[in-house]
């Protein structure tokens, strides 16, 4: 299977579990549950989600089990995607290609339609102990995993920091911060869910952690390049916006090869921390994942 | 022991607990923490971490156990005074006499800020597990409870149709509505939080949840009358607003006596289900909390 067949076919099962645990749209109140539908089926990669699934099953995991705290996963990533857009933060009308959560339902709908897709991801991973999915145990585990790459050292941190950066002149290290807070706290958090899920021990959480947190990085550097050098079509987003508003960038600091080094490098790493894994079906997906990171186009 | 004294012993309990387990000021994102700090500590009266407090104690659960979950659940509560407060929202300047958040801190780090306040309890509750102050199983149902509170039955969603009720004409079943999902949903949580910790048996359980559910709403009939015939210094906010916004209240579809009428046999019923409680001291207390909610007046 090609790692694009993988991630679609990962991204379809996760597509069906949240369709059938969202609220309908028509289930009051339903202009709440329309925006929340209307971004989280916008049409992202759920890279997040299927790296979970991959971890936790190369961990020897059942990798079903681990669906729900994947989807909950993505509803944290789809949450601050919708607040990071509000006006009084990243002010961007246009998301995936179509207008953002606030432009489409005004900003006190979104505002909250991120509030929901912030709190629901918990009750959905508590239901999995009475479903009997997860042990008590372990949904304790993942939610403290999700809390945490949420809070202080998550995304909200890397927000403020990246809000307070665009006033002041920052330096590459203070830029690898925001992105380690803003990107890869919540890609390291999804291998951590799946290392939960699979209960497995120690070392091989914390390799695959370390792993994830490279390739985390690895995906903004990646992502900096794209604005740089991407196709403004296949990304649904317009190119050349971080020159416009002369953000602080891997390209602005270390120009197109430095970047691109560095991306190659942090995929290098990330592999490393993988060989450590078990061979498996599952460690051959994820080694294709970070090559899909590393090179991808969109 | 009073009533005042009482909620003054719990709140600096609380209190207490709250400023050990928040991040200092200096923790960075300083702001996001002062931010935080500066809300957090404005001076509520803790009520639901009380009630779930008392209704612990009176379960026969371990009340120190307690105060983690009823911290986390008046995060929750402040989490959603500043998102309520927003320009896109309410947009009240003014909040317990003092520049509500986003006025002292801008508009990004409040919303930040209550994205904070709404996802830490969650860590907060889980961290019990490993500091063996709460079993597994019960912090999964705190956070399942919580969870709730704030979602599609809970704050969340009475925000969503209070801001449509602004537009709309509305009847006083609609307006019950949204009070029980505005208000008593998370005092009900307090109650369920308190027999969750208890590890209470299901009557119990629901007895308090149900007794909780109808001093919630008489929490905010008696708010209606307060805006009426409350002393603007007391309250620490301008009395009259409902009037002056044209807002649907108890006193707009019942006048001052039939409001007061509400707020007793909603006390009544509040102590009719706490009747069925085992005596003891705590169940004095929660007597006391009834009375005190349906004559206090700030």
């Amino acid at each position: 299977m090609m790692v694009a067949e993988f991630l679609e076919h990962q991204g379809a099962r996760i597509d069906a579990f949240l369709d059938s645990v969202l609220p309908p749209e028509c289930a009051e109140p339903a202009e709440l549950h329309r925006a929340v539908r209307y971004t989280v089926f916008a049409g992202g990669k759920r890279f997040r989600p299927t790296l979970a699934i991959a971890v936790c099953g190369a961990l020897g995991g059942d990798d079903g089990a681990c669906v729900p705290a994947a989807a909950a996963l993505e509803m944290i990533h789809v949450s601050s995607l919708i607040h990071d857009d509000l006006p009084c933060m990243d002010d961007s009308d246009v998301r995936r290609g179509r207008p953002s959560c606030h432009k489409a339902f005004g900003e006190s709908t979104a505002v909250l339609a991120g509030d929901w897709l912030l709190v629901h991801p918990f009750e959905l991973v508590a239901r999995q102990v009475e479903l009997g999915v997860l042990p008590a145990s372990v949904a304790v585990d993942v939610t403290a995993v999700l809390a945490r790459a949420v809070c202080s050292r998550g995304i909200i941190a890397g927000q403020v920091e990246d809000l307070r950066a665009e006033s002041q002149v920052i330096g590459p290290d203070e830029l690898e911060r925001i992105h380690v807070l803003k990107t890869a706290a919540l890609i390291e958090a999804a291998a951590s869910v799946g290392a939960a899920v699979a209960q497995a021990p120690a070392e091989l959480r914390e390799a695959s952690r370390r792993g994830a947190r490279a390739l985390g990085l690895c995906f903004q550097v990646v992502d900096d390049l794209l604005d740089v050098i991407g196709d403004t079509a296949a990304l649904g987003k317009p190119t050349g916006a971080d020159e416009r508003q002369s953000k602080n960038t891997y390209v602005s600091f270390f120009g197109l090869d430095g970047a691109r080094r560095r991306a190659d490098a942090l995929a290098d790493e990330a592999l490393s921390c993988l060989s450590t894994l078990p061979p498996s079906e599952w460690l051959g997906r994820l080694r294709d994942l970070v090559h899909f990171v590393v090179r991808r186009t969109t």
